[in-house]
């Protein structure tokens, strides 16, 4: 069981991951960055501590810590209780939700050894917005999208942000990073048998119902909301397709867009219906 | 043109509509409630300008009155402009995004006028938060659907948040509110020749890819996210569908819920796709 350890000084050493919070989840290439995984409020606390990150620690309010007592039993790690007045003191801010978890980060797996056992992925390129990144978690793991490649241009998906609005799914769903250029990653996914699907605006590109998409082994391709996707990209996909917009292009959030074309990917009318029990 | 007005005093009284900004645009009945609306940002400023809501000014920074300079050829409304910091005083806040317009509320249009014109609705029950309200908008906007009905228990779609989350679209699309029992409401729309569709996650629901919406004249409607739809709305439902959901219920947005419902119905496999011209 998490020791339960009362904390009344916010200067506290052994509180330190959690001071300065805005800084604090950087990665530790930037300035201040410590590079740890931060969460918080109880869902994505709760995510957390059932994954394969090393929890080092939380930081919460009493109540908190009854709550998640079924959670907390088999970890080593300390649980600090705070005020709430305390813990904004050392965090910089008023938070809301009364809970918080550090843990450090592990390796990046490789591209190959994941490309290897999916069968869906999603693929984003210059995708530099943290929410959209976390937004595109949560709607692959709802629509059974087995991984997600982040290309060349993404920002962090481990960034406090991105995991709170990824509902802590970017702690399960396996991800990559991979800076190569677009072209040699986009070729190393068609060689391993991916279908290459662009979601673009163009209008060259087939309209999604038309597109076939249940069932295939695909690889969806986003790329970031203003720009699109590249013309290296455009050019390594085997298909282009598009949802038809009402008003205007690009007037649909990007992790949006890729809930639809998961959605058909997952549920194609030629396709069989993904799992309810799967994950 | 709109007159260039220059304000060096934050307490200055022609910018009243503009101060405290985290109350004037709350609801009439309100605590401190103006019940203006207000946009921010040129993307959202821009789509007021074209709307029917009668623009009172606009505040905003030098460079924004140049880059507005078009849009504000037909308006009489004064530009009020600020230094950053005068700005951040007057609003209580330092705002990103430079420019900030206020409007009139208009009278909400009665549900019967709506949707003897309209084909394909969003009918959303006690969704109370601002931003997916906002989401719903944008979604809507984006794959045609014609107007949203905001049945009991929903926040207004006129708050700021939910203007910009809409990227200015809620300014646009034809909205009604409607509070009477939702049973009511859903008859009325079934006795207009609507379908009423209703998207939960009940195992009974049919899969969304087996629901041929495509091409229906249908009302889809979405309930909030944690508890969903009520028994009363459920009940008035012509259909039930649901997205098959990989890891557990409940794990999509509403609004991108919302979104892959939307999609179905304008671009079902057995459907017309939307024009792209359209609106």
């Amino acid at each position: 069981m998490s020791p339960r350890v009362e904390i009344t000084d916010p200067d506290d050493p052994r509180v330190g991951d959690f001071r300065d919070l805005k800084r604090a989840d950087r990665r530790p290439d930037r300035p201040g960055g410590r590079g740890l995984v931060l969460a918080e409020g109880t869902v994505v606390v709760r995510r957390l501590l059932d994954s394969t990150y090393p929890v080092r620690g939380l930081l919460g309010v009493d109540r908190r810590y009854d709550e998640l007592a079924a959670d907390l039993a088999h970890l080593e790690a300390p649980f600090f209780v705070a005020t709430a007045e305390v813990m904004a003191q050392i965090v910089g801010f008023h938070l809301n939700r009364g809970v918080l978890a550090a843990a450090d980060r592990v390796a990046f797996p490789p591209v190959s050894g994941m490309i290897s056992t999916a069968t869906t992925l999603a693929v984003l390129e210059g995708v530099g917005d943290h929410e959209n990144i976390g937004a595109v978690f949560r709607n692959a793991a709802a629509l059974g999208i087995d991984a997600v490649l982040l290309g060349p241009g993404c920002a962090d998906p481990l960034y406090r942000r991105s995991v709170r609005v990824s509902m802590g799914t970017v702690l399960h769903v396996p991800f990559a990073v991979d800076d190569r250029p677009v072209g040699d990653l986009l070729g190393e996914l068609r060689t391993a048998g991916f279908t290459v699907v662009a979601t673009t605006p163009r209008p060259e590109a087939v309209p999604l119902a038309d597109a076939g998409l249940g069932g295939l082994r695909a690889a969806v391709l986003l790329g970031s909301e203003g720009p699109g996707l590249t013309d290296e990209a455009l050019r390594a996909a085997d298909r282009w397709v598009r949802i038809p917009m009402a008003r205007g292009v690009d007037s649909l959030n990007i992790a949006t867009a890729g809930a639809i074309v998961f959605a058909a990917l997952a549920a194609g009318a030629d396709g069989p219906v993904v799992p309810e029990s799967r994950a």
